[in-house]
C-alpha cells in the first residue's frame, strides 16, 4: 500500500490543514495512519497563552480530520535559520525514523516564509535516499494560501503543481477542520480565510475535471523493489 | 493615460472574455477604448454554420462589455504554424499599426493550444520595440482557463502573474459576458465553465486581498519620455 | 490498481526500451497490460526494407519484455512539425481513446530530436484533463540516451527526474530486448550502446539507493474521486 | 497618480543612485515625492569616520536628486543573515507602514551581496498583499552595476528585466548624483564607475527604443478597486 | 590550439558581425581560420536587388575583419520553419562536416526571430556529440542586438552569459566592420545601430573589469583525449 | 596556457576526488600545478580522531593524484551559515589571492548540504570580476555524488553540464584516490560508493562519445586581453 503511513511536516499550526486538509482526511478514510508535525513553537515571540490556544486549536482540527498522531517539534519560531546545520537535522532525521512514513507532505521550497523554507530543507535532508534508514516513498510539498502564492515572478521558482487529488467529499471536513483555527481565522486575512481555501479547491479541481482538489507538486517519487511497487496484485 | 487604447487578441472567441473579461469592463468604464481582435476562422475545420454562431456569440459578448470593435483576422484555425512568418508578421503589424493600442493583451506563451503558441509569437514579433512604427505602452499575458494550466510542470514555464486586477466590480459583467458563449460552454468542460471561471478570480484575488481579481503577466512595460510617464500633473 | 494499462509512446522504434524497457518488464510482471505505440514510419526518408526490418526488431523486442500489443501510427518521421494539429491531435486522440491507459510514458519536451518534441505536445494535448472521455492517471516523461542529455544548457530545460523506478530484477529483460535492435546498435553511437544504457541505470540507481533504476519524469499525477485512489485497502 | 509616494530601499549606500537615479528624477520632476532608505550601517566592519563620510555623500547624492527624505535604518552590515527573522521583518514593516509608498524599488533577489539578498527577502515580507496595513501598487527590482550581473548563469536567475524608463533627461543628473559618492568612486571598480553606469543606461535604451533607459523587473503591480486604477480620467 | 578553426553561423547577413565581429578579428589575428555562413537568402521576400546589395556589404564587411570564407546556404529566408528537419539537418551536418570547425558560433535559441530559433536548433542537431563525425569542441551562442533582449520575461529563457572574450583591441574593427552593412543601418532602427553595439560591448566589458568585450553563451565544451586538451605543454 | 594554477574548493574531504579526481590527473599530468582547499574541520560535531583518519586520508588521495598542494581552510562545519559574510568571505578571498588559480572548481550551487551551497556563494563573492586583484579565468561547479543529484525536480537548477572532460586515460587514478578515503567509503552508502562514481563517469561519457568523463557547469569564462587567450600561437 503507497500511502498507509503519512506525515504531514507544518511549519506552524494550520499549515497542515490549509494544505492537506482534504486529502489527509481521504487517506484517513481509505486506511492510511497520519501524523501531523508542528514545527515550531511561537514563544518566545508570542504570548504562552496564545500558544496554548493554537495548540488547542491544533488538536481540535486534527480531531476533525480523524489525524492519528499530532506532534509538535518545539524548534524556535522566526529563528531556525539560525540553528547549526546538525541540530536541526537531527530532529528532522529523528521525526523520519520515528514516524516511518511511506507518504511525506511538505511545505513549499519557496514560500514567502522563512521558517517554511527551512521546514523545507531540512526535510529533504532528512529524506536523502542515502540507502540508510528508513525510506520515503513519496515526497510532495503542498501549497498554503497567504504563503505559496506570495513567490517573486521571475525571479523564485512558482508552485506549478504536478499532482491533484479530488478531495471533493472531504472538502468539508477540510473546511470544518479549519474553522477550529480561531484564532488564525480571526486576524482576518483574505488570503487565509475559508473563503480563499474553498475558492483555490475549486480552482485546482476545474484544472482537471474535479469538483475540488488539492494540488502538490511532487519532488520525488520510489518504486523500490521490495515493497513490490508496480505490482498489480497489491496495488 | 496608460489605457485608453486597448486590444485584446484572442486565437479563438471566448479566450477574450475568459482572460481580460473583468479587466476590460474595468477599463471600458473609465475611459478606455477596447478592440478584441479574434485571430483564427473555424472555417474548414469546423462548419461554416458553427463559425456563424460562435461570431454571433462573440458580437454579444462584446456588447455585453462595451467593446468598441470587434476584428476578425480570419486566420486559419489550428494551422498558425504552417503560415510563413513573414505573412503572419504582416497580419500582426498591420493590426497594431492599425489600433495603434497604448495596452496590449496576449494568450501566455506556453498555453497548451498551438494557437495560442503562435499568437503570443507573432503579436511579440509585431510589437518589437525598435523604435520603428507604434510604440506599445504595456504587454501582458493573460491566462484561459482549459489551456494556460496544463503547462507541463517541470519542462515549461508556468503562468506566474505579476499584475493583478481588482475585478470585483465588473465580475458579474465578466461572467455574463462569457454565459453568451452558449456554445462554448454546451460542451460541459469543467475546466471551462463559468464556475472554473469565477474560482479563478476568486483565487486570484485573495492572493492579493480583493474579493476577485484578473491575473497578468506583464511582459514588457515601456515608459517612454513622450508620453510623459511618471508624471504626476497627468496620471 | 494504478497501472494494469499501460501505455508507452515511443517517436521511433527502440525509444520506448531505452526508455521505460525495465519498468515496462516489471510492470507487465506485476499484472499491467501493455501497449506501445511507435509514432513515425520511416519511409520515405529511409527505404522500406530498412522500416521493415526495423519493426521486426521492434516485434522481437517486444516479446522480449513481453508487451501486450504494439501499434505502428505510421505517421512521416521527421515531418511530424508539417502535419496540421488537428490531424496529429486526432492520430493521438484515437490513441488515448483506444487504449485507455492508467499510465502514459512520452518522450521528454526537449529532447534534441523534433519528432519527440512533437509527440510530447500531442500527447499532452490528447490527454488534456478536460473531463471529458478517457482519464490518465500518471503522465511521465522518460529519458533517452542519445537525445535527452543533449539539450541545451541555460536555455532548455534539462530532464530533471521525480520518479525512481528499481529495474535490478529487470535491467537484464531491458538490455536483452535492447540487443534486438541491431540495426540501430550496429551504428555504433556510443551514447545508444547498450554500456551506455547500463551506466545510465546504475547512474540512476545509486541516486536513490538502488542497484539500477530508470527515471522518468511525472508530469500529472491524477488522484481522481471514483478510482479510489489513496484507498489503502486496494492499493 | 500611480506615483506619488516612492521608497527606494538600498542594502548600502549608492545603490539607490545605481540602480534609480534617473528614474526617481524624473519622477521626482513630476511630482512624486520620493523616500531613499539605506538598509545598512558600515560600523563595525568600517570605522566611524568612513561611515560619515559615504553618509555625506549620501545627502549631497539625494540633493542633487531632489530625494525628499533619506532614512537610515542602520542594520548591521553583512550580518543581515543573522539576524532572528522577526526582527528584521519589524524594521522593514515599520518602513513601510511609516513611509506608505505606492511604488517601492528593492535591489535584485539575486544579488552577488547577501546583505542585497537579505533586504529583498524582507521587503517582500514586510509587502505581503494580505490586506492588511498599507498596501503597495508596485514592487519592481533595480540593477546594481557590480552586483546584478554576478549572478550564476544555469543556477540563479538572472535579472531579466520587463519595465523600461525613459531617463534620457535625467540621466545626467543620475550620474552627476553618482559622482558625489567619491569615496565609492575612488575605489576604481570598472563595474562600478560612471562610464559602466553610462554604458548600461544607453544599452538598456537601445533595446527599446530609447536613448537612455534603467531597467526594472516588476514582480508585483497591484491595481486596487479603491485607488481606482485603469481609470481614465484620473491617470 | 582551441581555435585555429571556427565557424560563425549567421541567420541573416550583419549577425555574424554584430554577434562576434570582435572575438572573430581577435581570433583572426591570433591564426584562427575563420568562416562565416549565412543560412537564409532573401529572396522572393526582399528583391534580388536588395539581395545582392547586402551580399556585397557581407563581403566587404568579412574582409575588414580579415575572415577567411563567407558561406551562403541559401536557405529561405522566414521559412525555415516550414523546411522537413532532415532537409534541414542535411544542410548543417554538411557544412560542419565541410568546415570542421573546433569553435562554432550559433545564434541564441531564443532570439525574437523564428529564422534564429531554426539555425540554434539545426546546428545543434548537426552538432550531436554522438561520436561520429567531427567532434565540436566548443558551441556558444552570440547575443545580436535587435533579437536577443527582445524575449519575453518570466516565459522564456533569457540570455545570461558565461563567457566573456574582451575585445577593446578589436571593437574598431567590429564597428568598422559594421558600417559596411549601410543597407542595414539606413534603417535606423536604434536597438541595431552603431551606438547601440559600442554600448553593449562596453557594458559586457565593464561586468568583468574590461573596456569592451563580447559575451557568449556556451552550450558545450569537450576535452577530448586526442586533442589533448588540459596539456599544459600545449595550451 | 589556461590551466597552470588550478584550485578545486572542497566543503569536505572526498567531495574533491568526487568531483574532479579524473579531471585533476590529467591536468597534473599535462603540467598544471593544482591545489586543493578542504573548507570545514569536522570538529567539534565530529571527535578529533576522526578528523584526523579523514585528513590523513586526504593527504593519501591527494598524493595517488599528484595535487601540489592541500589547505585546510578549518572553517566549522554545518555551521558556515552562521559566520559573519565578511569573515567567510575573508577566508575565501586570501584563498584565491595566495592561491592565484587560472582555472577554480566549486561544489554546485544547489548540492543538498548547506556546507557545499555556502562555499559556492563566498567562492563566487571572492572571485568577483571587479578588475582588482587576481582574475580567475574559469570557474566550473563540479558534482558530488550523493549531494548533488538530491536537488528538488521542479523547484531548485539542477545540475546540467556544459562541460565535459575526457577522463578515460585517468579514472583508475581517480578510483584508487578515492579508495584512499576507506573512512568515508565503509559507511556503505550507494551513492557515494566507488561502483556509484564509475557509473556515473560512464554515463557522462556516453552522452558526448568519450569511455569516460567527468561533467562541470561552467559558471563563468574570461578571455582577457593580457593573458592573450585566444592566441593561435600559445594555445
Amino acid at each position: 500500500m503507497q500511502t498507509p503511513n503519512v506525515l504531514i511536516i507544518a511549519p506552524h499550526p494550520d499549515d497542515e490543514v490549509i494544505g492537506c486538509g482534504g486529502t489527509m482526511r481521504r487517506m484517513i478514510e481509505t486506511g492510511a495512519k497520519v501524523t501531523v508535525a508542528i514545527v515550531t513553537k511561537g514563544t518566545p515571540l508570542y504570548p504562552a497563552s496564545q500558544v496554548r490556544q493554537v495548540r488547542a486549536e491544533a488538536r481540535k482540527a486534527a480531531k476533525v480530520l480523524g489525524v492519528h498522531r499530532l506532534d509538535f517539534l518545539d524548534l524556535p519560531v522566526t529563528t531556525l535559520h539560525l540553528m547549526p546545520e546538525a541540530k536541526m537535522n537531527k530532529v528532522f532525521g529523528n521525526l523520519i525514523q520515528r514516524s516511518k512514513p511511506d507518504t511525506v507532505f511538505i511545505p513549499f521550497a519557496r514560500d514567502r516564509h522563512e521558517d517554511h523554507r527551512q521546514s523545507f530543507d531540512a526535510a529533504l535532508v532528512a529524506m536523502r535516499p542515502d540507502g540508510r534508514g528508513h525510506r520515503v516513498s513519496r515526497i510532495a510539498c503542498y501549497e498554503t494560501v497567504s504563503e505559496t502564492h506570495w513567490t517573486a515572478p521571475g525571479v523564485e521558482a512558482c508552485f506549478d503543481p504536478n499532482w491533484y487529488v479530488d478531495i471533493t467529499a472531504t472538502l468539508d471536513a477540510k473546511l470544518g477542520a479549519m474553522r477550529e483555527y480561531k484564532s488564525q481565522l480571526s486576524e482576518a486575512i483574505p488570503a487565509r480565510s475559508i473563503e480563499a481555501i474553498e475558492a483555490l479547491a475549486r480552482f485546482r479541481g476545474s484544472v482537471v475535471g474535479m469538483p475540488a482538489a488539492e494540488a502538490f507538486l511532487v519532488i520525488r517519487d520510489l518504486w523500490a523493489a521490495q515493497d513490490r511497487k508496480g505490482s498489480a496484485r497489491r496495488r
